[in-house]
């Protein structure tokens, strides 16, 4: 069984923001990827959200999109570093670039880019039904944007705000290393049986 | 693959108290249980831990160990439920209940009674070079205590609190539910090469 | 001097949300009332912090806008149990009960029934300069609706989450009671030397 | 009246670690400093706890305690920087530096050195009854210590953990800069009446 279990040192990052390991722990666990399905990974940054979706999807295929360049060097670098040849880097800005998406079983969706309404629209044409989104939000814009953008859409959503406070040692006492607060938001696609 | 999802309100529960999912999800990940592995979890309260461990350990084996009867009742309900037929119930106080402990690749500890100097020698005793031990706590007392007691144990530790504040909906709006802070330390024995 | 530190149970406060004692005592602290000044209360509430406001406000006076029966009558009881004749209450809804604010120094503003624009612009009608706004959000909306609403306005903004885990004794150890985290806005008007 | 507003980046404070704004101001709202009164400041740092609390203590002095030479300077020029002729360091360590302290009615203490217990004697015995010792932590270790020396002793201890994210501004959007968690204690010293 794959653990999500990657520390953050062994991605390889440059200067791209990278996702922490105990919420990219989190956004799997609730992105419940089963071996064999399709995933997307919208803004994909450093990959190493792709990267842990590509291990838990074994025969699947991860679909890994970023506009940066420097992001889509990282992704592939990583994803050779972690032998995932299951990921596919698609160049490009959502939702426009979410047009080739085969049927995914997981969309993950960090940044946004102000497009959001748009990209769940493009999400929801691409997801299976019982499907789910799983969505990060690290700005205090974002959390209500994401709330009341599935206000009236048919999808079960959940969210909550994690917080982690890491303890490094300094001398005889271990202190609190605070990263920053994320909101992690998981709607599941009805079926067609729910409505 | 099996991915920690299953929601507080399945497990029956009584008036035991239990971990929270998002905890036990985390709890899990850090746990990283292979299948076909022995894992023990310490204090085992609902047996909501050792289900979700027994449902990533497969073919493995997991030890409850729990003192009190209504906990030991539940245990053995929840075990039912989600047909997890690898639980044994070891009905006791640690560490005195560990002695029967096979060696183990996993140990969860959740609550110490005040013992824990003599739980970690007993865990440290059946536990496999390389595992691991994942302890959570939940006392303003408990944190220091652990720190301290793995200062000079042949462990690398880490620790981190994490606190979540679910979302719920009222009317038009989305407030906080927040959930108690739980601190989660992951233990890694060294192995022999190490020292 | 005055020191914010009323405690929850010393309110008299029936079934209405109020406060928590140190978020009133950050609200006070940011809010920086100077004995002798106007200050409005927008959605009193239970009146904790019109009192604690009144209270610092010396000579000065608070007018305490409420719209909620039951607030209004509990308004009055805190106001007389805490000895404070200089609480005003104003029955109505912001922004029309707010038309008949004085020059206010200080204006605090807690729930918006989602007329916070509005709200805003009679607040700033009824606000001197180098005055400030202080505004705390409880919902996953507000935090962003409050920021974009100060995007154009000439105010200096800041603002910060706030989260307490208060510690309370169970038997030998000290278990963590979580209040809801708070978002609280500090909105200091510009002054016409600054434009 | 004094507010506790004075912004982070006012004080001198070269590379001690300082309190920051929020968190201080909380200290001293729990500290209720009333003026006239005497205050010690057990391991002042930059001396920024000091300076706030001489602010309060008005006609009163606030004794700052403090080995470091860089903090000792420190502590000095934020005095005068903000005119607080009230404040005497003393130079030297707790529990030896308090010897001199006369009867204060508040005394803060930061920092223990490890030397907790005999810091707490050596501050019952310059506390007036009905006096208050505020208490912050900021390690994994010395949360439990602090409820534990307590145990004993004839005071009403409250504590909680308090954390601020602050938000920042970046491009269009919020972002969180989270500041490490403190636990701030605050212990009534009982009077003759209640035993």
């Amino acid at each position: 069984m794959h653990t999500f279990g990657i520390a953050d040192e062994e991605f390889i990052r440059g200067k791209v923001p990278m996702t922490k390991a105990e919420i990219r722990a989190m956004v799997m666990v609730k992105a419940a990827i089963a071996p064999g399905g399709a995933v997307a990974d919208i803004g994909a940054g450093t990959g190493s959200l792709s990267v842990e979706a590509a291990l838990a999807a074994g025969s699947g295929k991860v679909y890994a999109i970023e506009k940066n360049p420097e992001g889509i060097g990282l992704i592939r670098q990583n994803a050779e570093k972690f032998g995932c040849g299951n990921i596919e880097v698609i160049e490009g800005t959502a939702p426009e670039a979410m047009d080739s998406l085969p049927v995914c079983q997981v969309i993950l969706i960090g940044g946004t880019g102000g497009h959001l309404p748009a990209i769940l629209d493009a999400a929801d044409a691409h997801l299976a039904p019982g499907g789910r989104v799983v969505l990060t939000a690290v700005t205090a814009e974002t959390t209500g944007d994401i709330v009341r953008a599935f206000a009236d859409r048919p999808y079960a959503l959940e969210g909550f705000q994690m917080q982690v406070n890491r303890l490094r040692k300094l001398g005889r006492y271990h202190l609190y290393s605070p990263l920053s607060p994320v909101f992690i938001f998981t709607a599941v696609k009805e079926t067609a049986d729910r409505s």
